[in-house]
């Protein structure tokens, strides 16, 4: 996000003729906004966000999957202030401090809306992240990844919502679309959409945040008073994820705007080519012979990683 | 490049029992070289490249695009000594030193591999690049691109040459790919192949150095003592081609590799689709109603712009 220069004074309120100062630079916007039209504009850009990707209505009960972090509590946030029937599901990972800390801003955060929050946790369920990690090759995201999805999407039924919508932010998305595009992955390629439709035991997805950048996001956060989660998951270190952001950020800085069209663009015009090209050999979904939740191969993702975790777990 | 460490000796002289020592280190083909068996590599790379895309055979005339760089001078030479029949083709731009020193080194080269080097000067022909640069809004690389395209595939019908090769090295097309894709050109990325066939009178065109790096390309034209340009074209300056190709270095130096696989997992896994998808919306060529060459619209895009540099050198 470019410096304000001193002085400079809310686009909005010059507008109505006010002189209110503006506390934000959106350069790629050529917007200078005031606290209260910042705030406005964010949730102005997420209700058309929601909109335009068809994501759900106000008659639709969501589930928030929410992290104790930025993204997360600010979505949860904004869909609640737009009139959204929107209730959050916390996972705990079971990454001591981490969780701890997360869980308890969590917590209070749901408490200071009134809404309620869901809360599971990974140790009673399966093993805590810590023990899973150790129990596959792959990295820890990706394994962490795979069971959040999984419960995610067997209590969003369970507890009857019909939508699940991820904080991921604009960062966020054209990090993995950079990291899958490098390595031309066409199969995550065909996935990387804002709404991932309902299908045969998959709940519909949604990620309201997908042009909001992460600056965007942590400053929606402070101007609401929302405590967060400020530091990453520790296992998050090293993360190609965060590696291409940086880089990414490298040329947002030369070029603003590149990342929100490089984003923009690819769905587009590449992501429908994808969609035929998909249609033509889609992948069928089946059911997991051993739980019973959908799933691509006779034994689900979820399961495989648990048959790993049971047996460094039996053997300890 | 990575450095090489002191003593390191060439691995395929090793494997004879030498103990030649080598001079370059290609990190991501795990290869220690001494200057002969690096030659040899080099050579054997470009005839892999050839047959992999059927690009062409001995018995076909092939026209070399030549710019007195090293990677043109290193592809006529790898050609030639590969036993292919390669001429080389020098477009005059008329961009004063470079030109005049370009040119004279093409025309050296020429003279020491004993094949015709055909010269066509822009200046008599349209008009010099700075001229045509003042005529358009477009970068001079874009302007410059549709005049050689244009002459080379005119001269090599009107001489007999059935194939045009250009020495385009991966670096270049991992640069053109990354802008592409940065901003999801789909009909630039559908062109994105190292052979574009032969298509009611455009000559098939090859690219038979895409596997072989900047830096390979320059150590081979070093160790042939091929002398050539080494200075940039001055119109290049700022081009965002270069700013991709600095920033997709750090990458590979992070992760050598990258660059490479970022090609040919494009060309396995994206062009396909890309090609399938059109097929179903293919564009007609047509015939130029000015020149009677090729084009995709009524007036080729080479008339359009002789309309607008024969209105700045009317008007001047």
């Amino acid at each position: 996000m470019a410096k304000l220069k001193k002085g400079t004074r809310c686009t909005v309120c010059k507008s109505k003729g006010e002189k209110t100062k503006a506390v934000v630079f959106l350069p790629h916007h050529r917007l200078a906004l005031c606290r209260e039209h910042f705030i406005q504009w964010f949730e102005k850009r997420v209700e058309k966000t929601v909109k335009e990707f068809r994501m759900f209505s106000r008659k639709d009960r969501i589930l928030v999957a929410v992290s104790g972090g930025k993204d997360s509590l600010a979505l949860w946030n904004a869909l609640v202030k737009l009139g959204y029937e929107a209730d959050g599901f916390y996972i705990d990972l079971g990454i001591d401090q981490y969780s701890q800390g997360s869980k308890e801003l969590a917590y209070s955060f749901s408490e200071k809306i009134g809404r309620t929050l869901h809360i599971v946790s990974l140790k009673e369920q399966i093993a805590p992240i810590p023990v899973i990690d150790k129990a596959t090759d792959r990295p820890a995201c990706s394994a962490c990844g795979t069971v959040k999805r999984y419960y995610m999407n067997r209590y969003a039924k369970q507890l009857g919502y019909s939508i699940i919508a991820t904080g991921h932010n604009l960062d966020d998305e054209v990090a993995v679309l950079f990291g899958n595009t490098l390595r031309w992955e066409i199969d995550y390629l065909k996935r990387q959409y804002p709404v991932l439709k309902e299908e045969k035991g998959f709940i519909k997805k949604v990620k309201p945040l997908c042009k909001i950048t992460e600056k965007e996001s942590a400053l929606y956060a402070f101007f609401n008073n929302i405590e967060y989660i400020e530091y990453e998951c520790p296992f998050s270190e090293g993360a190609s994820s965060i590696e291409y952001k940086e880089f990414l950020s490298k040329l947002e800085e030369k070029h603003p705007g590149t990342k929100l069209q490089f984003y923009l663009n690819f769905l587009k015009k590449m992501y429908p080519i994808l969609k035929e090209h998909e249609s033509k050999q889609a992948e069928e979904v089946k059911t997991c012979v051993i739980c019973g939740e959908p799933s691509f191969s006779d034994i689900c993702s979820f399961c495989r990683l648990k048959q790993k975790v049971e047996k460094v777990t039996d053997t300890n």
